[in-house]
């Protein structure tokens, strides 16, 4: 089946990462709309594949015995429109600042050329197995600063 | 059955209103802890409650022509430790304004003594049908004012 | 805060457990109803706090070594009538048969006297980290022919 | 924006249509595997591109004063292996029957060569607002039978 499918992908547009996601039943809400936990989905998906786009497989980073990865200490939504059903999305990631265990990103979420929603996500590096901050790999720090 | 099953209700606490929720495995990702958009979903549970506490029913709202409701504009959320599989959390609710058609809430996510989340969320009173703000109803302004 | 919150708990009656649910926007979706796989989220949490209710911990059989935990291994639900926002709804969980590794349960859930959906649901108690079926422990299956 | 992202696509190949999903930390619970009910997310994700590769936009139907949408009336799911954090899945559908309101599907999910997920879904073509089954539109009804 390895060939069947393809992933699906996000690039880069003037030094800017989107990343595509369609709006189906599963996030929306009875009022009609996108329900407003569901964008830090997409925000997440879209952080995911930025990062695997440098060359950095979260999946593996996890699978250590230090279970290292990112987690969200915080941050700032605002939510201007709304997403409805069948909307294809794109979501940027835009890495702010990068320096220890911690990065920050902002990220917009675009219907066509309408801004929805705009975030800003303060991210730890973090071993989930000995709970504390570790510092960012070298690696990744270099290709997000090439970019 | 109508008598089989008790709502799970909140309570006041001098003069804050605090929601149970249990944590399970939907809560849950890989990381092994709540995932971090989730804690918005036990945050609405909680406004929701509230808002229940006080007399109104919000499907009644969205089921009238207008379609009323409260959407969230914006939001801060600030995650100081994480929440674990089975873990029996506290949402806080309390308003620190309200006036025409918006309203901020400030809210908190303890286990047991612990602070583990904090957020603080703008709304908006909205006909979802006329896509605008409407004054929030008298009746509800009163009852938050006199808690 | 311990005291300030109680968990949400199911009760016996006539030798079948039923434990309550609110329908909140989370669960809902842009037709009005509740999403369809939401209710395997409503069923799980019943079977969460019935297994409670004999007295096992399902966070301490994830915390061993072995990480010890029921799994689905195959269900069949049928939806007769959808639930809508703010409904309450009562979710029942009924042991057909235990044995070894495995556990058949029925799940029915209901919104006053109405009957939604029915699941049937085949379990199996697995080691995650051994990745094969254990025998359910002797304390559980005693407790179960006991009801 | 418009170019800026592609939509996620799903391909026929001998005759069955499959479609890509990504596995993030969203899809996951603490067990480390991807939540039971998400892979019914999986499925409608697939029916709902499938349908749009036969030209049918189910935001069109919603969007009408009778709102006509699929509904799944049952369906039955096998869990053969868990899918995990970064898997791409694979996610076919196949209409075994099509006749007045009703439309029977089965689906796979598949990582790689391993096929993980079986399911088979009823679904009834139903006005949401006149709360009853209506006939599958026969353009519809031909596309599929000429697949």
């Amino acid at each position: 089946m390895e060939n069947l499918v393809d992933s699906p992908k996000g690039k880069l547009i003037d030094d800017k990462f989107y990343f595509p996601a369609r709006v189906y039943y599963e996030d929306t809400d009875a009022g009609g709309v996108v329900y407003y936990a569901n964008y830090l989905k997409f925000a997440e998906r879209a952080r995911t594949e930025f990062i695997r786009m440098l060359g950095i497989n979260q999946h593996e980073g996890l699978a250590t015995e230090d279970m290292f990865g990112f987690m969200v200490r915080s941050l700032n939504i605002e939510y201007k429109a709304p997403a409805i059903l069948d909307d294809l999305l794109a979501i940027s990631c835009e890495v702010l600042n990068v320096s220890g265990a911690r990065m920050e990103v902002k990220q917009e979420i675009f219907c066509k050329d309408k801004l929805l929603v705009t975030l800003t996500v303060q991210l730890a590096y973090v071993s989930l197995n000995r709970k504390r901050p570790v510092r960012i790999p070298d690696e990744l720090v270099k290709k997000i600063e090439n970019l």
